[in-house]
């Protein structure tokens, strides 16, 4: 199914047209009312409480504040001794100073008497600082041994108060907002989550997604094509891009092209709904009839190539995608319209998660006025050139390019040598 | 424990230093000697076969071949009526020309008879093209109904031998390789191995990756932190950078900083080793002096800041990276070695996978010549600024930093208004 890709009427266009055979849309949307239309109808999907283990690349839902000091005490920042630096003014390596060595401080271990100016504890890195003492000796600053039978160390070098000393919250200070709603964690805000004491995060939901994959022609992914069927590429493609754009993928199976079936398929709890094929003008294009008669359907046809037959809408609260079944289509119209939506219910950018770099074109790309274009292209080294396809159907087209060209809908195109914006896949 | 970096002695310093005393490392490597020992070492994990519905994001391992045509016979690209072109031939709005209409073919359910020149079958856009037929008149070229009696339409215009007809195997020529090796699979690569019908494919396996976190003080990711001992961030942090660089994650729990203890955690069939903590030369820097015992230990201390105190090595044929476990040193030195060796062993990119972009600095970044330096840095516009950290503790550094700028070994850093490279974090 999919539809054709209707030619659209020009002002410079004479050939005649028989309006009343005429069987594409009257009327096509610009991509960007479309887009206007999908961001004020996507809703945040809510939130929950996950694990920390399983938190990263999950967007906060809100701000995270400490309650507590990071460290929680002054600490050594170097192996050595702790001492009151005042005790060491003076020490060189002709003038030590004698300190009584009275016991060790080991991280997790810490030393738990009180030290006078006239002693010293030995200290290992990320050990508390004992009681009494205000700075740490480098253990390269320091003889050890003063007499056989008082242990005790030689201070060779004087350190200043604080001195390799790490303070209570010198990391975080109880009260600090450590991390902002609305951020994807990061491995290290992972790190300073756990810091603080967190075994759960808010996050946002990851928004549920039902697939609706149409298409009588179509066999299950897996099975081998044959005689007159082709093998579904939209609905695993379709998963795959759901999943990376933070959504969570329910796909129960192909559905035939009938009524009661695509209906069936539309029950679902599933904050948005996906439907590939069927979504164009025809007779058997059921899934925009459907929608209009149970739910509403407020965009249908859009001034764009390939995935002019796109429509979207709403059933009850759940957000409707119909894209068109030729997978190129679909590709295009699930990354203009169905991932931006995905993407901002899960509390993302609305922006592509692809990269973009600029390129000069080794050859012309050619659009109309009055449509958007999606052009595939692939690098050849620092130039850009676009891939020669015969149509909407051929996928394979997409895995051969690198990215695409977008022309907007004011432009004939651009000529060969222009510098144009190519948006990476990834 | 995670150790001290130790100061490391320029030509150009003139402090005395007592070399019995000095607790540093004897000799550092180049950051450049220890990524050329890892490169040396990191082999790729073996393969695996995965269901094609999970198989997004991971590395193809050998080049994919179509053994079928796609589509596997000729169809519509248009909704209209299948018919041999030659029959349309001079067929205008004033001279129509007649054809019985015999039949349908729809997607999935062909006509299966043969048409002659003087007939025609209503078609859908992807159905087959009936025997006979060679071209589409589109819907909008023709009048339905020529008679009451036989069904029939008028062709209204002429079309030519193949237009709008998606040949077999138009996407997908049988024996086409559609896949190299190494190929990191797309979503629209999950559509295109579908189309083949492949069920599974042949990827890298992740590497798995044993997680051995030391330290005496730590408590584990989740509980609160309580009087002198904090909760570990390197763990959960690790998890989630092997995890991001297609790794697979073995984290036991904590593990005591004693011989044994630590000992039993090497033993494990993962791939690779990363022990956070105790990586320094003190006497309670158990690590490398195990490792150096019962494996080898390659690399120990490299001429970076932070992360001096790093080691790489092997036991048997598992890589073993020694992080410090001050957790800005653990993050860097991850990100410099272990990581870069998960990406290769699961057949990615060496590179890191941050984007980069060009900045000024809005103030001086100071280095030594002689060693690397990782300073985390803020964006603030167009402009870049380092931010000012009292240590490599201070882990809340790397959540309020937009990234990092790397000082060379031999630069004694940048002043102000230098355009640098920016890594940022993601």
């Amino acid at each position: 199914m999919g539809g054709p890709e209707p030619p659209i009427r020009m002002a410079h266009d004479h050939r005649p047209v028989h309006d009343v055979r005429m069987r594409g849309f009257a009327h096509r949307h610009t991509v960007e009312a479309a887009i206007a239309w999908l961001d004020a109808h996507a809703r945040p999907a809510g939130i929950e409480l996950v694990p920390l283990a399983i938190a990263a690349g999950r967007v906060l839902a809100e701000a995270v504040v400490s309650d507590v000091d990071v460290p929680g005490f002054d600490r050594a920042t170097m192996d050595g001794y702790a001492v009151s630096a005042e005790a060491t003014e003076g020490a060189t390596p002709y003038s030590p100073m004698s300190l009584a060595l009275i016991g060790d401080s080991r991280p997790g271990l810490p030393f738990d008497g009180s030290v006078d100016t006239r002693q010293a504890v030995r200290i290992m890195t990320g050990a508390p600082m004992p009681a009494g003492c205000d700075a740490v000796l480098p253990a390269e600053w320091a003889d050890s041994g003063t007499s056989a039978s008082v242990p005790g160390i030689s201070a060779i070098a004087s350190v200043s108060p604080g001195k390799h000393v790490g303070r209570r919250g010198e990391d975080i200070v109880r009260g600090t907002t450590v991390l902002q709603a609305g951020r994807i964690l990061r491995p290290q805000d992972i790190g300073v989550l756990s810091s603080i004491g967190a075994a759960e995060v808010v996050v946002v939901r990851r928004p549920r997604v039902r697939l609706v994959v149409t298409g009588n022609e179509l066999l299950p992914s897996g099975a081998h094509p044959q005689g007159c069927r082709i093998v579904d590429a939209n609905g695993p493609m379709l998963g795959a891009l759901v999943a990376r754009d933070g959504g969570v993928v329910d796909f129960p199976g192909l559905v035939p092209d009938e009524e009661d079936a695509i209906l069936a398929a539309f029950n679902t709890d599933a904050e948005m709904i996906i439907v590939s094929g069927g979504s164009s003008v025809g007779l058997e294009d059921l899934a925009p009839m459907l929608l209009a008669q149970h739910g509403e359907l407020a965009i249908h046809g859009i001034a764009m190539r390939p995935s002019s037959p796109t429509g979207l809408g709403r059933i009850d609260d759940r957000l409707v995608c119909l894209l068109p079944g030729n997978p190129v289509s679909c590709l295009c119209a699930y990354d203009f319209f169905a991932g931006r939506a995905i993407r901002v219910m899960g509390g993302r950018s609305k922006e592509w998660p692809y990269a973009s770099t600029h390129a000069r074109l080794t050859r012309k790309i050619t659009s109309q006025i009055g449509r958007l274009d999606y052009a595939r292209v692939r690098m050849a080294g620092s130039e850009v050139e676009p891939i020669a396809v015969s149509g909407a159907s051929v996928l394979s087209s997409t895995t051969r390019a690198d990215g695409f060209v977008i022309v907007p809908m004011d432009s004939e195109g651009f000529a060969p040598g222009t510098e144009v914006t190519v948006w990476l896949y990834a």
